[in-house]
Formats: C-alpha cells, sequence, structure tokens
C-alpha cells in the first residue's frame, strides 16, 4: 500500500485531522523518554473510541502493518518508539473519565488519561489513587497498565495491576475483549486481564480501563534515618514492618544525597553523614502511631543500625524530606547517567548491591555509582555518572560491559532484569536472564494466541 | 496400555507404596465435596517431588493418559473429580513447609500444605497468612492457589492470588516453570504465574509455591447491625469504608439467622429482628478506631439505616457473631440445599438480588430462600433449601430452572456465575453467561499452548 492510500484509510476510519505525517509529530510521537532509537513512523493515528481502534487493527491485519501504541511516551526501555515505519496509535483523546461509582470505589478511565489527572479526580471524590511516580504528570493509564509501573508507594498499595478492575482491551486480530467487568470476585477460568497488564501492547492495545480507588490516607509522616551499614536497613525495615504499616521505605546512598545536597534547594536531613539512608513514611491516624514510630527509631539507634535521624514535624517538612529521595533522579541526569532498573527479593538486597558495587568498582574505578530506589519492594535504581573528561560514546560502550555484569549479577541472584521499566527494545536481548527458555517459548506461543499476525508492537518484549 | 502396565510404570516414577488402586482409595482420592459425579478414577499416585510430577506428565503424554490433580477435595464445583477412569494426582507428601524468610516474609510451601498448616505457621513466626475460609482445616495451598481461594478476609487482604510470590509448576508439556522467582516487582513480560492461579489444572499442576505473610492484625472487633432495607447496608458500607479499612463486611439474612439461632448454641446478637444484617469486622489498634465505629454506628442509627446493633465487648463474644455468619453454612445443610456461588459489582447487589429472589419466589413459591455472603466483594451465596415434603430428584430438577434463571440475571447484572468457587465441571456449561465467546475462544488456545495434548484435567473449565 502507498503512504497515500494508507493515510487515506487511516483517514477514512479516524478522519483527515486525526493522522498526522509532519515532521514533528512523527518526532514526537514516534518516541519515548529513552533517546535511544531515531524515531521513524510512518503515521501517527489519533483514534477516539474502541471501535475505531478495532478497524485500525483490523487494516493492519489486512495490510501487514506494524502498529505502535503511545502514551505518554514516558517509557524508559523503549516500548512506545516507532523506529521502522509502523503507525502510531496515540491514545491523546481517548480521556475521558467516567463511570464514578461511589460505592464500588471504581471510575472508568480511557487508556489516555494522564496518571495525574486520575489521582486528582480521585482527589475530588476525597478518595484516592495511590500508584505515583516521577511521571504521573504526563505518563498515560493506557501506558501505566501496559508496563504494570509501579513508583514509590508499592509497599503499601502495590503495583497498577492491583487497581485494574477491569480491562477493554482491542487483540491483535481485532477482537474487542470486556474482560473481568469491574468485579472483585470473578473465578471463571484464565483471567486473561493479567496477561494484558504488563504485556506492553504486544497482545493488544488497552482502549478503557475500570480502576479502583481507595480511601486516602491522613496524616502521613516521614522519617528519615542515617544508617552506617547496609546490611542494617534490612534489620532496620523488618524492625518497623513488624510493628506497623508503611506506606513507604525507600533508600538512598550518602552520594545520591550529596548530590541533591549541592543543588541548595532543599536542607540537610541532619548534621552527621552516613553511607546509607532509609526513607520511611506512615499514616499517623492518632498519637499512637507516632509514638510506635519513635519508639522504633529508639531501638534501631540503640542497636547501632541508625547513627542519626528526623521525623517530620509538619507537611512542610515531610515534603522536604521526600525531595532528598525524589530530586535524585533530576539531579543526576547532567552527568548523563547510565540507568538500570532491577530487582531481587528484598532480603537479598545488600550482597546484591555489594556485588555490583565491587564489579564495577574494581573494573572502572573512575565511574561514580549512585544508589537509589524502593529498597521496601527489593527494587534498585542503579545510575552510574559519565565521569566529565570520558567521550559520551566511550562511556555508553564501557556501560554495556556493566550491563552485562549487571545481568549476571541479577541472574546469580535470581532477580528481575527489569522491576518496574518493563522490557521494550531495551531489555529484550537481557530476557534470557530472568526467564528460562521454557517460558520464553510460551510467552512466545502466548503471543502467537493473540496476535498471529504480528502487527501490535512488533519488536518489543518478545519477538514472534 | 493395560492397568497392570500402568501401575507398573507409575509405581517406577513414585515407588509402589504411592500408588493405591484399592476401592476405598479410589473412593475417596476420585471425588471433592460436590457428590454429584461417581468417582472412576483408575489409580491414585502420590508424589513426593516436582520431578516426580513432571515424570507423571511424561508418562501422560505419551500413552494419552488423563490426569486430575487433588488437593484437600473440598472443591464446589468438581474441578478435582475423576469420573472418567483418570489418574488421580495427590498432593498429600508434598505438604513440607520450608525457606521461611523474616525479612522477606515469604515461605515456601509444598503443593500439599493444608491451609490451616500455612495459618499455624504463619502464627508461630508472629505474622498472618489472611486467606481464610470454612474448609481451611482441610484445603490445600495447591488447590487453593488453582480455584484462586477467597474467603471471608477478601475486602482487606484480597484473594489467594495476592499472596503467591512464586510458583514452581509442572506443564501439561512436562516444562518446569519457576514463575516470578517470588519477586515483589519484576516486569519482564507476560506474568504466567497469574495463568495458573485460578487455572484448575487444566495448564499444568502446582507443585510448589512461594507465599507471603503479612503482620497479624491486632484486636479485631466485630459489630453486627441489623439492616430492615437491603438498599441501606450499601450505605451502611459506604460510610463505613469512607472512614475506615474493614477487615470483614459480611451479610446474611433473617431467614439465615433465625436457623442458626434454633440450633440454640449461640446467643441472639439483639433483640429486635431485621430482614437483613450486616456483620462488619475492624482492626482497633487504639481506642480512637473504637470511637469512631461507635461514631459510625450512631449515624447509621440517626440516618434510620440501622434498627438495632451490637459491638463486640471481648474476643469470646466478637467469635460469637462470627458464628451467627459462619455457622450457616452447616446449619442449612440438612435441608440438601441447592447452592450458588455468585458475584456482581459491589452497588448492584440490591437490584441483583432482590431479581433473584422476585422470580425464585414468584415460580416456586414453597421455596425457602437463605442469602448471606461476602457483600463487602459482591459475592453472594444463594442456598435455596428442599421442602420437606419435595422429594430429592423433583427439587434437583427444578433447581436446574433456578441455575437458568440465576445465571440469565448474573449475565443481565454482568456478574460472575463462579466468584470464588472456581468452575471445573459444574459450571462449564454455563461460562458463556460469564464469558464472551471471543473470551472462551482465546481460553481454549491458551489451553493448547500449555496442555497441547489434553492430558492436565481434561473436561474441567474449558474443552479442548
Amino acid at each position: 500500500m502507498t503512504q497515500e492510500a494508507l493515510i487515506e484509510q487511516l483517514a477514512a476510519i479516524v478522519g483527515a485531522d486525526k493522522v498526522r505525517t509532519d515532521d514533528d509529530s512523527l518526532q514526537t510521537f514516534g518516541t519515548d523518554w529513552t533517546k535511544i532509537y531515531d524515531p521513524k513512523p510512518s503515521a501517527i493515528v489519533f483514534p477516539k473510541t474502541t471501535e475505531q481502534v478495532r478497524d485500525i487493527v483490523l487494516l493492519a491485519n489486512k495490510h501487514a502493518l506494524a502498529l505502535v501504541p503511545s502514551g505518554g511516551r514516558t517509557g524508559l526501555s523503549a516500548g512506545a518508539v516507532a523506529a521502522n515505519g509502523e503507525i502510531v496509535v496515540a491514545f491523546d483523546y481517548m480521556n475521558q473519565i467516567s463511570d464514578f461509582n461511589a460505592v464500588d470505589r471504581t471510575v472508568k478511565c480511557g487508556a489516555g488519561v494522564i496518571t495525574e489527572q486520575l489521582q486528582t479526580f480521585a482527589e475530588e471524590q476525597e478518595l484516592f489513587y495511590p500508584v505515583d511516580f516521577a511521571s504521573s504528570g504526563s505518563s498515560q493509564l493506557g501506558g501505566n497498565i501496559s508496563t504494570n509501573a509501579g513508583g514509590i508507594k508499592v509497599i503499601r498499595w502495590g503495583m497498577t495491576r492491583d487497581w485494574v478492575a477491569g480491562l477493554t482491551v482491542v487483540t491483535g486480530t481485532g477482537e474487542v475483549l470486556n474482560l473481568n467487568k469491574d468485579l472483585l470476585k470473578n473465578n471463571t477460568g484464565y483471567d486473561l486481564r493479567q496477561l494484558f497488564i504488563g504485556g506492553e501492547g504486544t497482545l493488544g492495545f488497552i482502549t478503557e480501563a475500570t480502576m479502583r480507588l481507595t480511601r486516602a490516607p491522613k496524616n502521613l509522616n516521614v522519617l528519615v534515618l542515617g544508617v552506617p551499614e547496609l546490611d542494617d536497613i534490612m534489620k532496620v525495615l523488618h524492625q518497623f514492618q513488624a510493628a506497623m504499616d508503611l506506606t513507604a521505605f525507600e533508600f538512598f546512598s550518602d552520594k545520591a544525597l550529596q548530590k541533591v545536597l549541592a543543588r541548595g534547594d532543599v536542607p540537610a536531613p541532619f548534621e552527621s553523614s552516613t553511607d546509607y539512608y532509609a526513607l520511611i513514611e506512615f499514616e499517623a491516624l492518632t498519637e499512637t502511631e507516632l509514638d510506635t514510630a519513635m519508639t522504633l527509631f529508639e531501638q534501631c539507634l540503640e542497636n547501632g543500625w541508625v547513627a542519626d535521624g528526623v521525623i517530620s514535624q509538619s507537611e512542610t517538612q515531610a515534603a522536604n524530606l521526600w525531595r532528598l529521595r525524589e530530586d535524585i533522579s533530576e539531579t543526576i541526569s547532567e552527568w548523563t547517567p547510565y540507568k538500570n532498573d532491577i530487582s531481587v527479593v528484598v532480603s537479598k538486597v545488600p550482597p546484591f548491591l555489594r556485588d555490583i558495587d565491587d564489579i564495577v568498582t574494581r573494573e572502572y574505578p573512575d565511574f561514580e555509582i549512585i544508589w537509589f530506589g524502593h529498597i521496601g519492594d527489593g527494587n534498585l535504581h542503579l545510575n552510574i555518572l559519565k565521569p566529565d573528561e570520558l567521550a559520551k560514546e566511550e562511556f555508553f560502550q564501557r556501560c554495556n560491559k556493566v550491563s552485562q555484569w549487571v545481568f549476571e549479577t541479577v541472574e546469580k541472584y535470581q532477580g528481575s532484569v527489569s522491576a518496574e521499566h518493563g522490557v521494550g527494545m531495551t531489555k529484550k536481548p537481557y530476557l534470557q536472564y530472568s526467564r528460562s527458555a521454557a517460558e520464553l517459548a510460551y510467552m512466545k506461543a502466548v503471543k502467537a494466541v493473540f496476535d498471529p499476525n504480528n502487527v501490535m508492537n512488533p519488536g518489543k518484549l518478545i519477538d514472534l
């Protein structure tokens, strides 16, 4: 099919004003935050209904076209990049929030609803959508669900998976499925919904989702603790979790903290410094929780696990303490960091982290390693800063070696090569470090069931 | 293959003492709680390791044998019944609990570990396994996971699905998969673990699972409220959920209560009686939660939603209030009840229940309908008692008509024909009331991927 005929057929489905082929649009909608691949889509199409998405998929099947779904384009694994002449299906116009039900605490969202839009909507209903992360202001729900997005509150509220009551999807053969009908309990065979969650659009495209909301937490308090020994962070976690429900248990290294403090925007948590820090958040409905937290803090001090600490005395101070953790990513971006998002079971975090530290430091002593992450979930963000004197190309080349070591260490500790960022194109070559050959073969076969002609986001996650 | 050769080959895998063909064993291990089908297995085999299970599956593939998994045999949908000469694979000897990790709060369980065994183990570690239901004393984890068992604490702690950190399964082709490696965060493509949860052994058999444990709740308090109007139960639920986290929100009708009280084992909750009752349970870490609950109770009284109520003043009283709800099932068993386990979204419970009540009462005015269930999850247990003067056969025949009406009503309200009991054989003919033709076709195709020779629990859930 000629490009002209293609545009005509797409326009017949969505209307001429909803097909774009200008350079600016192709560049913008053809890529995500990875910026590794050059975007080269053939067209960007903006459906407004599930039926239009279905018609696009049927057209793709008929003419062997490749489709790439595009949400907020904040992905970090190139899962929504169109580098091979694909048609990008952008969900920006499917951004309606509807059918809120106060008793069920559910609300229907188009795939293009922005995460923050749902969070704000929930607040207006005096409820709470708990999945939150750095890109909430631009990421879209369809993308969140397709990558099973996690973030900073997983320890208490889980991943996106846990908040999806129902899904409308268009499969690779153009079938429209309404999965799970928003039910809390529904044991009628294979829960196909779970395959599309985290499926990265390779089995079908999510067009609508019914999301659950919950009670908003009240009076969140933040503790930042200085922890000299990495192993002791696990003891602190264990001590706190045994006594109270935490809403966050984050971690960062002193190197990370120093970078953030150097910007001068946020005060230091306390005067002394230690190699590692834990940030603990909890809900204090009454004074009792505050007393419990203080007692636990004192026990940690007495046991020598914690050298110093601070507890927020106001919402402003809590927000400032959070910034010590949340500003890291942006702060270090000027060093063109090599990033990796990996996980192991919580108890294995210290030896796993040390192993990677040791290898990288031995091989590349000039590399500065910045660790932070959701340690309460076993999820670490490894960041390596480019030394100023090293050329970009040389740095990236060396980082390929680092990746190899990291993934071998992940395999040794039976961890995940992608804790919360998905697979896309960047992690696809490394899947075998986390999934067995038999699993990969089954994944291929599952892909073939839902997308036999390989039109849905081909080249991402797994090849047919 | 002759029966003799079969026994020999099975004995070669598990040892001669782990194969049984005596009548008693065939009768016992060939059925579950449904007792509708006559058990006719050809042999019962008791593997002790995943490798033995794999070898049995490979043997079944080679000789086109059918395998039925057997756990605690407490199923209510005939999912573990061997009525056609199948080999029953019983997991009773795979009942080891091991590898407890206090930091990760996980523990490895053989498929044959009894639910209560895990609950007790958790208690010994000062932790909690929260999935609980009437058959916990005999049901096995492999079965719980294969049917995604729910129960009485779903509103706070979710279904079995939410507690499975990792699974070891033997697929229908004899592949051993270690799924998810017990990770909290692992976004490396299709989460195949989710297919085996609720898969009723039709894709593969679960041999081991790593289960999560959590903090044990403290000081659970129970409220029983008399609610004259069904619609008002939803208002009570909404009022309570907006203000506090509930650990249970159950419901039963006055007809159910009167049956339980007539046994004379438990006192009435209060003097007056109303058509419906709500049982609310919550954790009171401090006096504040008790005060909140009392305030909410008073508001419900003032609004006229609640006519009377009682709050437990001791653990004994709490236990007695729970018995009003938990004793129903056993109490009514003498009336040979027709049972159905169905769900709709929570807000639709009142009109849904009324619709079914109206049809059954109109058509069979002599039938007594007993409602109870997990109303906070939209899950209702419908029970119809056999009138004394009606012959069993006639009653069951009429109940087939009732089933038809029930499932048509389920379809009308977009509900589930099996909320928590699974599909097995009894719900298989009615799956289309909850799943579309396209979904059923995909389910068949998924089955074909994992069990192409249809050796794993054939005839259950979905036919190849």
